[in-house]
């Protein structure tokens, strides 16, 4: 049986995908959780250690985004996980980035394109305003080539 | 105020590491959530796609205990946010790994020990019969010399 909020909880999650896209630093500010538990607000970003608080999270994102030229997600087996007051969403996050012209010429001078592929994990808390971002756990899948590299280590 | 649960809570927590530690899947097999929420269980291993499905959990947990010779944990920052019916924990895993001589003969013939962490986002569901993992997603932290060694490539 689907929870009559997982609509709600599937939209707000999309939101830190967009926000990110977009480079919209107010747009993901609305999305985390405020209030009393801002505090503690947690986010791991791919290969990171945990940035804990809502202050630090939010400026863990304004430096990536500032970091980063484009972005662009494909999300995959998104599955939420309702109760009345906490969800769970989980999902695969497909990348492609983009990074600038190399300004010391190297290269051959085209903006380059790279993929990625990472798993989410992303808890909301229902609050009267709305579902918002309680944590957020992005971690990088090993493909067997990294795995190989690791070995040879 | 720390929520009145919270004990309960970090004990449930725990039972994931000394079950791993120990090898011991029935005690492993308790811990995580059974019943009408079985399939949406999901456990990411550090660098794995998710594993989903309780079935699916255990096994994967029964394959990597079968091949971990020695594995110790020591927990950091753990952290717990408990709400009425879910509980979010977080922690940093430090752990030491051994392995077996190598059969081949190579080497210094001695059982070799390897330390690595990684963090943690453990979801647990309050049921009447406890506190149950929901969920686990576990990712490395690269250090400084894992990303200069991706920056080479």
């Amino acid at each position: 049986m689907t929870h009559p909020e997982t609509t709600a909880v599937l939209r707000a999650n999309q939101v830190l995908y967009d926000a990110f896209e977009a480079g919209d630093i107010d747009l993901m500010s609305a999305l985390w959780l405020d209030g009393p538990d801002a505090a503690t607000v947690s986010c791991v970003h791919p290969g990171w250690s945990p940035v804990v608080g809502r202050d630090a999270v939010l400026r863990s994102w304004s430096v990536i985004m500032a970091n980063t030229a484009y972005i662009q997600f494909v999300l995959t087996d998104v599955t939420a996980r309702v109760t009345d007051d906490v969800a769970v969403v989980t999902c695969g996050e497909n990348m492609l980035t983009g990074f600038p012209v190399d300004p010391e010429g190297g290269g051959d001078g085209a903006p380059g394109l790279a993929g990625g592929h990472a798993v989410a994990t992303n808890v909301l808390r229902r609050t009267a305003a709305g579902w918002r971002m309680w944590l957020h756990h992005a971690s990088p899948v090993l493909t067997r080539e990294d795995v190989e590299v690791e070995g040879d280590g």
